[in-house]
């Protein structure tokens, strides 16, 4: 039967917690459709700093197991107990860009879904979003300002000046341009390309690609917006977004704004990609939950584990080709869902809901697999 | 009796007649409060381009009639007319980009207020704003990304970059957050500083500085919060922020946020203010709604004129010193809507609310001055 390997980063906060119940879901998906995997579980973020006396969140070790994987299914890092560690060594920063970084893990898909029964837990008005939404926001992840040099800080006339330069290579704009198209392609074929290119020289090349592009995807209807005004649009008709695609920055911004904006940040899963395998349509990725560690809540049993368990879901599809069982888990998500299950984020109280902590609301998932 | 000077720029769109209703509002304060503006009317925007044969839309008579003045009042530019022009002469870049750094107008105050009487105006749900909100955003306006160098694009390795910095000198930020922090002491003496400090070398040296800063006003309660944070934040409890402050593409984002999220672009002002002048309090400064040009309504009598009025009240306070006329004109505001007048974009269609088109809305305020 087919086998394939996985790293398993559990990490801080929930992390763990969603990770056990997203374990057995892969458990029982493994069973049914006759796959299994190779789990080398690492230590990640806080929990490294706690096993290395505060000198890494990414030790080697779990460098070295990803390595050896076909995809890292990770949980969440960070909480108080770190916060007031040097920036490199925070567990967020330290241990998720060097991961993006040493992977190339270039393209995040980070899926902002609020579904019709869930609407009351979205900040915006149900009126604006009688059916919900689903937003497919596609950020490019190695480049721009996070990664671009010169950035420092020095002496100029007698004061400190500091700086960070924000910077694209064509070739990089053009590859995630493609992965935000193809998506596209397979979704409702309308693609909104932000940036600034009315101040930014790296926006106008931005959009420049983007039109380039855009000719071997004719089907697609590009539009571009200006990202402040993205950003007033993803609070005003979110529904209005089909697939949005952009830059490492205005990304990280605009798609935890969408993320809240869906009510359901629990439930919310998001895939980091590489380059395709060689000779194969898989990619090398990361799969995580959007919202984070949760700190305030661990521990208790009542983390919603969806977000974890949807981020298997993707794995299961991007990276290990295996997608009936990936088929099969969202079906089992939405089903549980139709059911009435809701965890305390996503309740509102009403009678025909079912209110239930991280294991049952995983039981009631395992029910329709 | 007193005299100011004033540049009126209207501009485009719906510029022109929330202007010409701002000017009847000015008009009844000065013979109230005994002073009186000689105005100096110029174009700007599209209206200059079609004026110079889309030369510039910042001609040298409208930078000069500024020079000449205590102030600026100024209206909107931009439209599908003049979107195809290279982005340098385009109207909102080429007039706005140009207008801030030449007069030096680093700090942008942007009022984010929902009345508890227009909260169905906001895209958020009534009950996560009871009582509405009124946060003051303050955006640093002349320097980061937007006015670095090097930007621009060159070959590297056979392909295009294209870069832009983000810079910021300390005592570049050392300024805003003055700016900010007397504003906080003013109001709720809560302030929120919005960074990237976890990945950006700019923002850290912006966190340092602010909390420097703090220490000259032990009264304020300062907090940091990074921008992807506060794009979720803004949009679930924007009641529970004061002031905020921000660099300049952060602000650019966030502020157009808040203001789609208080429901009524049509009423929220600006400021961008420059260095006061010599031995007064006084700044030099533009004033201009927040909200755009609004080309689809334009010429229908049907803007809402409240943007441009309060921000002839802005004018008054911070350039002119005339205090009470700019208190009589936000009190004459308030009671329009009190008395339920409301134009098309905050009219709900309940019996209680009086609608009115952009004079009869001016009408209703100068009844109250
Ligand atoms: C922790 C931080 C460096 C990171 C980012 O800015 O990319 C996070 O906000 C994210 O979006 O994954
Ligand atoms: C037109 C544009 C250059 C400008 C900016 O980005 O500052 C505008 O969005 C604003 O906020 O005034």
């Amino acid at each position: 039967s087919r086998t394939h390997r996985i790293a398993v980063l559990a990490g801080d906060g929930i992390g763990p917690e969603v990770m056990t119940d997203a374990l057995r879901v892969l458990d029982a998906v493994e069973s049914k459709f006759g796959f299994s995997t190779e789990r080398n579980v690492q230590l990640v973020g806080g929990a490294a700093l706690d096993a290395t006396n505060n000198e890494t969140p990414l030790p080697a070790e779990t460098i070295a197991a990803c390595e050896n994987s076909d995809a890292i299914l990770f949980g969440s890092v960070g909480g108080p107990k770190w916060e007031n560690l040097p920036p490199d060594i925070q567990p967020e920063r330290g241990a998720l860009l060097p991961l993006r970084k040493h992977f190339g893990l270039f393209a995040n898909l980070r899926p902002g879904v609020c579904l019709p029964s869930l609407t009351h837990a979205s900040p915006v008005k149900n009126e604006l979003i009688p059916n919900g939404f689903d937003v497919l926001c596609v950020r490019e992840l190695t480049g721009g300002v996070y990664f671009g040099s010169p950035k420092g800080r020095e002496e100029r006339d007698g004061e400190t000046v500091a700086f960070d330069t924000m910077i694209y290579k064509r070739s990089e704009i053009d590859r995630i341009l493609r992965v935000a198209f193809t998506a596209a392609m397979g979704r409702g074929k309308k693609l909104v390309s932000v940036d600034k290119a009315n101040v930014l020289a790296s926006s106008v090349l931005w959009r420049e690609v983007a039109n380039e592009v855009a000719k071997d995807y004719p089907e697609v209807e590009l539009s571009h917006l200006y990202v402040d005004n993205a950003a007033m649009q993803l609070c005003r008709r979110p529904d209005s977004f089909d697939v949005l695609v952009t830059e490492n920055l205005f990304g990280d911004i605009l798609s935890d704004e969408m993320a809240m904006i869906s009510g359901s940040l629990g439930m919310l899963p998001s895939a980091s990609l590489g380059g395709k395998k060689e000779g194969s349509e898989l990619y090398f990725g990361m799969y995580e939950p959007s919202g984070g560690s949760a700190p305030d809540i661990a521990g208790q049993g009542i983390a919603n584990p969806i977000a974890q368990i949807l981020s298997v879901a993707m794995l299961l599809r991007f990276s290990l080709g295996e997608n009936d069982a990936a088929d099969a888990i969202e079906k089992a998500v939405s089903a549980a869902i139709d059911k009435g299950f809701r965890t305390g984020d996503i309740a509102t109280g009403a009678a025909t809901e079912k209110k239930v902590g991280t294991s049952e609301m995983t039981d009631a998932i395992l029910a329709g697999i």
